[in-house]
């Protein structure tokens, strides 16, 4: 990238595929600039359109360049900085093969437990289509966590594109007080220990929302 | 990869997200082996969890790594054969951003035109929530072809991973006679040319079905 790119976002507090390759950009320190635009509203998808084909939040705009979806933009992110992914060939499949099973999967963790950084939801119960997702993330961050993970706090030890994938996951754990086993639980608190974690949820407080 | 992989399938007729690395790994020259479980009967989901650890399919086994999503498969067959994405970085970056499109989103074009490959399906009215897919992917594929597509027959001139990702989509255009403008015509047939999908659709005739 010659001069700064800039991210097209939407609404912190709400906008889970904004926040992936943010905090990507912003651990391999990628300097960028970021336009917000409000979600929910009559005009969002013609504001988004102004630079997204797709429609969606969130797009890289590098020079005439637009790559948008979040999983393109970290790779487009990773070519720079190629540390965002695993060093390790096997922990580097295993780390697309989770990031892409977020990308296209969860449907229901995405619907009934949408992410909300700025709420606290406690969840009486846990919804029986909402089960297997949250026993399938629990045992998905173990396995990465010990097969690959033990150089770091991350799933694959350092962080990765897979953690800036399941940032927004980690988040709706904690709104939504989401059962957690303990290899699971301290991953999950070393997510939120990172200070761009901490920036973006200060970010919602003042960027455009409902 | 050192001895043959196993690529795990579903039912040819019907696994979209099989045929998606499949064609890859074809198109690439990259040998394997493959079984195919039969989707949509009792013992599916257990004979999938057999080698997938996500319990879908697609997934490749390399020795005793086993790689699930059809994107991340993908990625790792590039990771060997690197002309599976287009050389130039900004074409690529594209790709990679179309490729996810397809990944996450087309809802409604995958539940209301589920792939067939053996049936002939003529859709005499395009429901409202499918024209505006069947426009985006008209609108996607023709930018391609223009923008970085004049060297050869495919999205971005010779075949990548993102003609691999669109292939199951070119068949249901084909199966639901869903409107094509020129561009995306040419670009269609050239995919449905390939001796490789004819051995696809050909694997369909024998492969396990309900």
């Amino acid at each position: 990238m010659s001069a700064r790119p800039t991210l097209i976002i939407g609404t912190k507090q709400f906008s889970s595929w904004s926040l992936r390759p943010w905090l990507a950009a912003k651990m391999a320190g990628i300097a960028f600039d970021e336009v917000v635009i409000a979600l929910r509203q009559p005009d969002t998808k013609a504001n988004i359109m102004q630079h997204s084909p797709s429609g969606k939040v969130p797009c890289l705009i590098d020079g005439d360049l637009a790559v948008w979806d979040s999983l393109a933009i970290c790779e487009y992110l990773a070519e720079q900085v190629p540390s965002l992914w695993p060093e390790d060939r096997a922990a580097r499949a295993v780390a697309r093969a989770v990031s892409a099973e977020m990308h296209s999967g969860f449907q229901n963790l995405r619907n009934l437990c949408s992410m909300d950084v700025l709420s606290d939801l406690p969840m009486a119960e846990i919804a029986p289509e909402l089960a297997p997702e949250v026993a399938r993330i629990n045992a998905m961050w173990t396995d990465c966590r010990t097969r690959f993970g033990l150089s770091g706090p991350f799933l694959f030890g350092r962080f990765s594109v897979a953690d800036a994938m399941y940032a927004p996951v980690v988040t709706r754990f904690k709104t939504y007080y989401l059962p957690l086993e303990p290899v699971p639980a301290a991953y999950a608190d070393a997510v939120m220990a990172l200070p761009a974690m901490a920036e973006w949820i200060k970010g919602a407080t003042t960027s455009p929302s409902v």
